[in-house]
Parts: C-alpha cells; structure tokens; sequence
C-alpha cells in the first residue's frame, strides 16, 4: 500500500501544504497522504529532525517528504534517501533528516537536481513533492538523483546531555501545546545517572531550582504539581498533572537544564 | 464505506495528530480518515462534548476517536461505545463522549485496556487509534474491551439554561475565530421564553447590558452591528453582521449572560 | 480521477472543515478530498481570491468549494462555475472566485438555491458542499442552479500597480508565517519597470526607505539581508535571507510601497 506523508514548517492548513498535497494528488492519484506535522518552529531544523525521527517510524514504507528549510534559495543541497523498509526520506540536506534516516536504516541516496530556471523558494512544491510522486509510483533512487555516500549527509547539531552519577545535565528541547517541557535527554540518561522511580529529584533552571518526582503517569503526583517523567517518545520531560509546566515554568528552547539528587539532610 | 474519525485538542498539524492518522494508515490502509477538529480549546471537555456531537452526527457510521484528556496518566478509564447507525465512539471516559452517544444512541459500551507498562500519556496514538483501526477493520465491540453499563458513562456538567416567560439565563459556552459568542442555551430555550423573531431583546453581561434584535440571519441588522441569532448548530448566539462580536464585548467561556425582553415605557 | 478540494478562512483543523470533509466523505465516498488553505486571513476575499487562483491551477479538473464570506446571511448570490478543464468553483459571488475563474477559463455558472428554512450562516456546509458532491459525482451545472451571465461575477478589487520606468507603486497584499512580504504587482510589472535581476532598488515604505537587490534567490544577498524577488507564485515579494523581513519592517496588509530605481550620485 502506497504511502505519502509530509513533515513542514509550513503552518497548518498554509496554502503550502495544500500545494504538496494538490502536487501528489495529481501526480500520484489514488495514494493516501498523511501529515505528519506542520506546526513545528518555523525554521528550527533540530527539533523538526527529532519530531521527524518519532513519526516515520509509525510508517515504515512511506515516502516522507520533509522540508523545515531555512536555507532554500542558498546552495545547500537537496537528497532523497532510500531506507530499508522500501520507503525514502525527501528534502533539504540541512540535519532534518539524518536522524530519521539512522532509525528507519538508510541504505542509499541521491543528491536531487534544483528547480532549474522555475521559483527559486518552494522547493517543496517544485523539487521534493514531484519527486516523491515518482517514487511512490515505483521509479527507482537512482533514477531521481545522484548517487552521494551515506556518511555526506549532514547531522543535526543536538546538545548531548552530560551524564554522572546523580546528575543530567541538558537543554530544552521544546514546549508542546499542553505545555509539556521535552529535553535533549532520555529514560536511558535518567537510569545511567541512576535515578530510580518516584525518586525525589532537583530541578536546576537559570533563574530557580525546584523538587519534583521522577514518576511515571501524572496521576503518581497532586493535581497542579509538576513532575519529571519520561515522555511518550521516550524523551524526558517536565509535565504537571492536569496543568501547563510551561506555564509553571519560565522556559524556552536550549534554556540548560540540570536534573540533580535531591540533597537529602 | 468504512470512515474514521478524529476529535482532539491536540493542536492542528500538530505531531500527535500526525501520529493518529500514521497509525490507521498502517493498521487500515485504504479507510477513510476525517479531521472533525484539532484546534479545540486544550483541556476544555465540556466544549468538546458540545462539538463532537454536532459533528460525529454528520457521519453516520464513523468510527471516531475523540481525545480531550487532561485526565491521561490518572485512573480515569478508556471507553469503546457503539451507536445504533453501527459506528463507535473511542475515548476517555471523562465527560467527552456523552453528548454523541445521547444523539447517535449508544447501544453498548466496553472499557478498554490501558497502554501497560508503555508510555503512558499518549493514549490517543497507543490505545484509541488501535482499537479504532480494530473496529473498522470489522472487530466486535465485545472483541476490544470488557463490558460496562452505558448508565455509568461519565457525563459532562453543563451549565443548564434557566427560562422563564421573557428571561432566559445561560453562560457563554464558546467563542469561534469570527468572534461569534456561542451560549449553553438552543433555539427551543429562546422560543421556550416566548421570545419571536425580530423581537428586540436586552443583553445582560456582567460589565455592560446591551440592546439586539432576535435575527434569524446577519443581514437583518445593519452593517456592524450586534444580534442575537440561532447558529447553523441551533445554539443561541451573539454576532454581528460583518464584524465580531467577540472583539465589541469583552467575554470569555463561562461569563454569565442574561437575555431580557426589551421593557417598553 | 475525482477530486474535492477546499479553501477557506474557518482555520487550520476547525470543526468547520471538518464539517465539509464529513459532508463530502458521506455524499461522495471514496472521492479524494484535498485542504488547499484554511489559514487565510479571515474575511479577506481579495487576498483569498489570490491564493485561490494560484493553489486552484495546481488541480486541474478539480471540484474546489471556496468560502471566505463576510456577507454570509446577507442577500449575496451562491453560485457554481465549470471550467474547461471539467473542473467546477463553488462558493459565495463576492469577488473570491473570479481569478480563478479567469484562470481556468470559466465556461458557464449558475446561481445556488440558498438554505431555505435552515440555518442561514453555514453555507459551506448546508450548501456549497452538498453541490460540490453532486457535482463530483458527475451532475450536470445545470441541474445544480439557475445559469446565469459569466460576465456578472464580482470581481475582487485589487490595488493594480501603476508602472512607469524606474518606477512601481503599489501595496502589500499579504505576509506569511515566514515573514515574505507579498506586494500586489508581479514580475512582469518589475520587468516593465526595466529593472535589471541584480540591480540595486529604493524601496519606500510609509515610515522609511531601505535599499535592496533584486535577487534571484535568498542566497544572492548576505544572511539577514533584506531583498526582492519574485516569488513562487510569480508576485514581487520583500523577503530576508534566512530571516523574517516582516520582523524586520514594520508592514501591514494594503500598505503602499513603492520601488524605484536607486540613485547613483
């Protein structure tokens, strides 16, 4: 069953995505589309790569076109990538895709020519689009573009957190609609740094510090009260139960975090 | 023709979205899918209630899932109920899904099973879009979940209107992008106060009291100005021809209003 | 292959596309359904007549409900139009189709029965879509409305640039969520004005002049700078390389702006 899906910064229901939709309905009648997102940060190709990473995973064998672009119109380069699963990740070779390319297993790619003489800034409607109506209708990678090696491809620039016994120390990743703070660590962070659950931790911001359990569901902690727990996407990530951290929180993107033992005595 | 359906306040094109509509392309390709609505006020049940049930009435059939959930990671339960045109209603049992089953008449209900040792706030893509792409697919209610008394359905606390000859009280349920204020009172309240078409009526907010006619359409007041009307769902409403209404007065969800007839002399 | 299509100002994922695409999907099961733009401002018919024309050539033969109706529930006429690409456009007479129309090269349009008794401000729903699933299913124009004369469309009417060597004045006809400022004249009305790719311009604002390229692509000019260009649907746009150029200058929509040749010496 062809698949076609689509991960922008485009903003929902833009005319830019009716146009990648308008694009593959017409090129490739009959094949569902599904949109992946197109609310993330305008031109914030780090969190876009994460959030590409957890939803084409949910697809495998789904031609992904992905396009978070801040450079279109600059000489960066344009790629389509095959994975194993015979599905392809499709856009600008700026970080956005690399991560989605690791976990689906990429086995090739090819650097797409540009837009020729047409528009110079939309790429997505006249580069990437058309060429993920070729290959969901079955042409071949190496019939879209040139061959490039693997290792080329560029890597989104992700803070590492920094891991010790009894301490993480990150950044934030992003805010959600509910409020819900991720950070640029994982469960498996937490359990290296050996935080066990329903542990007491300390939350350590810029501006305050703060005590909250690691706990598993909201429930495990009071209405109104904050919590660290480990994300939907495996990310960890500071919620409160039945409110907005972020609201609770003076947070923004990169803003460090340190998530430390609480002192006991 | 199998449909599936979404409701949630999860954001337009936000990722969980994507993630709904990933996960019954994958486990039934080729259904249908329709976006209800996404853009719901986050955590706000009650108008959710309200607004699932005007739609999922246009889709006869449909198994739809519904998420308004400040509840996930607490012990409320999940709920698969089927209605008598043979579709389903699939959310939390939290208030949200009452309204629909009233008016698609729910013939029998199943609790359903958590997401267990997974993630366990994203309930919409790890235990609601499964159990819809189950149904659709051709599963027995029965098949999904275990039984329940559709009498111990949770249902949404709604402000009632008080009616009397000439005087209805209600509160403002809602307020859409037009500015047009929606009120938890229907076109049987206003007639139920004796109130005729082209009356002039008397608005009470807390801050100010305000003179419109009773309009059956926008241009039976001059350009600008304020009416009350019966929505294209048959709630009373406060609106203005041309304009919003929302951005003359100065309201929010839950404000008192008072509809008086006009004192004459 | 039949194909829906909508665009409108309800807003990304309102209960009111949903409402359409429940419409269609019930009328006219298994038709594919495309959201050209829901994000439009709302009540602005000139710029949607815009978008419209451009999204709308992107699906020839297209059935595509447009509705950006300010003056719903005020006597303006419904109406149908085919066009030669067997294609129809559907919606309120108030200027919004008519590029469109011009586009496609309409054939002929009849006049729409309103909502009779029912609810007078959803169209979209109660009207436009209903013949939109008639006509997708293969009825006839004329049995959908009383044909009436092309030439009685209404037109939108827009800011037409005054052009003069060295010289366009014109307005700003929209901003997007990245800051491209779309003015109201194309490329040809900067080629008429004998401006050279790569020649330096003046462009007057209200409030300031600055000076800029005219560039081919954002990488033409220093990251963060300020250019003009053509854009993707072929209007002169003030765009800024890998930065927003509304967060830059103050601009708003209709705002005169005029380019003129930058003076040497």
């Amino acid at each position: 069953m062809a698949l076609a899906a689509f991960l922008t910064d485009y903003g929902p229901a833009s005319e830019h995505v009716g146009a990648l939709h308008a694009v593959l309905a017409r090129e490739a009648p009959g094949v569902d589309r599904i949109d992946l997102a197109h609310d993330l940060p305008a031109g914030d190709v780090r969190f876009a790569a994460i959030v590409l990473e957890r939803t084409a995973r949910l697809l495998p064998g789904a031609v992904v076109v992905a396009v978070v672009d801040p450079g279109v119109g600059t000489p960066r380069r344009g790629v389509a990538i095959e994975t194993t699963d015979g599905g392809a990740l499709i856009g600008p070779d700026n970080g956005l895709l690399a991560l989605a390319a690791d976990s689906l297993e990429a086995e090739r790619a090819v650097a797409l020519e540009g837009p020729g003489d047409g528009p110079a800034t939309f790429h997505g409607r006249d580069v990437f689009a058309p060429i993920a109506a070729r290959l969901v209708l079955g042409a071949r990678l190496d019939q879209v573009g040139a061959p490039i090696d693997l290792a080329t491809l560029v890597r989104p620039d992700l803070p590492r957190p920094l891991v010790a016994e009894g301490s993480v120390t990150t950044r934030v990743a992003g805010v959600d609609r509910f409020g819900n703070i991720a950070l640029h660590a994982s469960g498996a962070d937490l359990s290296a740094a050996d935080f066990a659950p329903g542990e007491q931790l300390r939350i350590v911001l810029p501006d305050r510090e703060l005590g909250v359990a690691l706990a598993r569901v909201f429930g495990d902690v009071p209405a109104g009260e904050l919590l660290l727990h480990i994300d939907s996407h495996g990310m960890a990530a500071i919620a409160a139960n039945g409110a907005s951290a972020a609201d609770l929180l003076d947070v923004e993107p990169d803003m460090p975090v340190r998530i430390l033992r609480e002192e006991r005595g």
